[in-house]
């Protein structure tokens, strides 16, 4: 074991490794009632609808908590008291979903799909066409619980053929992965400042096409959770409804100034998919395979089978891993045992080569065989 | 004017100005899954708790999202649903407690009391004894929209004497002003991150008495907002369910060190109320009087009936008091014209003196008469 003298790096899907820039945002306190503060919050969003290209057609609503706080407010805002929704299941996101719509009372039709196969527009547009009752599909982009990327473009013109909404959690992929809301027909969009962006954690924010917002009045369950109440006092008065996470914000807007800077989503995309391919190919080289087929894989995270033999143990390894400064993240899948390794964060393709040394001198150190 | 070198201070009711150690705390990244960080979690937990004297009887759950979240959190939480809320309503605060409860669908009475009288333990109890049906109080320790203290020891032990439980909003007022769980019968106290305790805004947390949230599960409309569902999480895997704000966290880490190193609760009630004490002479020496008696102010934040001249008008004040370094808060009185002045925060009383200098020389330039 070297000594490390700096942070850890974040294999994670987030939160991630951020820039020191992005973190010396946060230096400066600001005070949420005043226009320097509400500027930075509309730029933030501007710039969030942006990416998707909605510009036409969307509108930025920015929530407090976790994504999947706003992941909730969407449902809970979007789906009326008496809606119907089909989710398509192919892993531990999309099971979350379920979840949250059997807190909320929303009827739910799960679509179940193998975890290591992508949701299948053709089976989601018989589902729909069977059961005219489903107002809405609720569909994961890139599953996190495997790092399956979902065909999102040919489920959203299944679900508009169809005539039906559709809520997309594209919590993973937002940022990188390009979604296109002029020609891609989708309701809402729900992602969150410390992933892709590489913001750090403390909010979400829902991408919605306004006509669909602003018919949304009375469904939400939750006050701090109304998308629809947020979305009307901003307009108002600019500012959020209740206290912003002030120092996440800006932290996030100065984020998006350097999602700019290296070029956008191309770029972020592109350095992304390296990352992806270099740990992958790193670790093919000590015998570790990926859970998934390479024409599934997001180039987000990856899952990767564990080494098969008695040695190996996860909570050994990762600490091993961690001691060398490298923070990899469990598996989620109950039947086979995995661990992840994100792509995403303040990464290149060096950080993946170090990441590879520090995962093949462990293992040897723990004497695991790997079928390489 | 004169050129400003700094941030400007924050003279709100939160977000705060924060100390540099406190934002310095959030120059790292931590992972979520990581001991490292859920260490930090704990013992923030921990500290929470002492600070209220809860350890032999209540945990503390944090939530991410501001302090409204983890409100609603309690409520919903711990309200069954076929549960009955009294809300005594002095304020904004309580009319946002009547507001969730009417989202929630929990039955409430509203007691009103004027907005500068303090809530009235014997009309509580003279409430509850006439409605058996009424299983909850939900009352506001300091009322932040006009800054009243409501009189929660006395109230706690009306509600006891009935049999009730009662559920406190102590967001503006926990860590400086004392609360007693060991002698003060209370169910669950709701704060944040961002008042008394000076960290920044991006996480509240319930201290809820331990019996009360193991008798809560199934209640919650909420996934996200669930508490018993984060605390069975967090007891079994010390992770936070969702995402958490680790930036956030470490940062309120950060400033519970410091509140330790000041003289934790007293020292801090002490500085604040130093501070609101050179505020309000200070303003009485430029004629700018409170709204509410002295007997009933809270030292956290002042509510000031504005100056009653033509020349005077809100925007054209605070703008002109902004140039000089300090950013105020508006009024929150729909009959009475007002603005309010924090005392909260990285401030001193020679931080107050400066904001009195300000309001004169802005008042003065404004040509503004105040019947002093």
């Amino acid at each position: 074991m070297y000594a490390v003298d700096r942070d850890p790096l974040l294999l994670t899907p987030g939160p991630l490794t951020t820039s020191l820039r992005t973190k010396q945002a946060m230096l400066h306190d600001w005070g949420s009632w005043d226009a320097g503060f509400n500027t930075i919050t509309a730029d933030v969003c501007r710039q969030l609808v942006a990416i998707a290209h909605g510009e036409d057609s969307h509108v930025c609503v920015p929530l407090q908590g976790s994504g999947t706080f706003s992941v909730e407010a969407a449902l809970g805002t979007l789906v009326p008291r008496h809606g119907k929704v089909l989710v398509p299941n192919n892993g531990a996101y999309c099971a979350r979903i379920l979840k949250i719509l059997g807190y909320l009372g929303r009827e739910a039709v799960e679509l179940r799909f193998a975890e290591d196969q992508p949701a299948d527009p053709a089976a989601i547009e018989a589902a729909l066409a069977a059961d005219p009752a489903i107002t809405h599909v609720a569909q994961v982009h890139c599953e996190t619980g495997t790092g399956i990327l979902n065909p999102l473009a040919e489920i959203a013109a299944a679900v508009a053929r169809q005539g039906r909404e559709l809520i997309v959690d594209a919590m993973s992929s937002f940022a990188a992965l390009d979604i296109d809301l002029r020609t891609t027909p989708i309701t809402a969009l729900v992602a969150a400042s410390g992933k892709c962006l590489e913001g750090v954690p403390g909010m979400g924010f829902v991408i919605v096409r306004q006509s669909a917002l602003e018919a949304a009045a009375g469904n939400c369950h939750s006050l701090a959770m109304d998308l629809h109440d947020q979305w009307q006092y901003m307009q108002k008065t600019t500012q959020w409804r209740f206290t912003p996470p002030t120092h996440v914000v800006v932290a996030l807007h100065a984020a998006l100034a350097q999602y700019a800077e290296e070029g956008g989503l191309n770029a972020r995309h592109a350095r992304y998919a390296a990352n992806c391919a270099a740990l992958v190919d790193g670790m093919a080289g000590l015998g570790l395979k990926p859970f998934l087929a390479p024409e599934h894989q997001a180039p987000i995270i990856v899952t990767f089978h564990a080494p098969s033999g008695p040695n190996y143990d996860f909570k050994t390894f990762y600490a091993a891993v961690r001691d060398k400064g490298f923070i990899l993240y469990p598996g989620k899948l109950t039947e086979v045992d995995t661990f992840r390794v994100g792509c995403i964060g303040a990464l290149t393709t060096q950080d993946m080569a170090k990441v590879i040394d520090a995962v093949g001198a462990t293992l040897r150190a723990m004497n695991v065989a790997v079928d390489g």
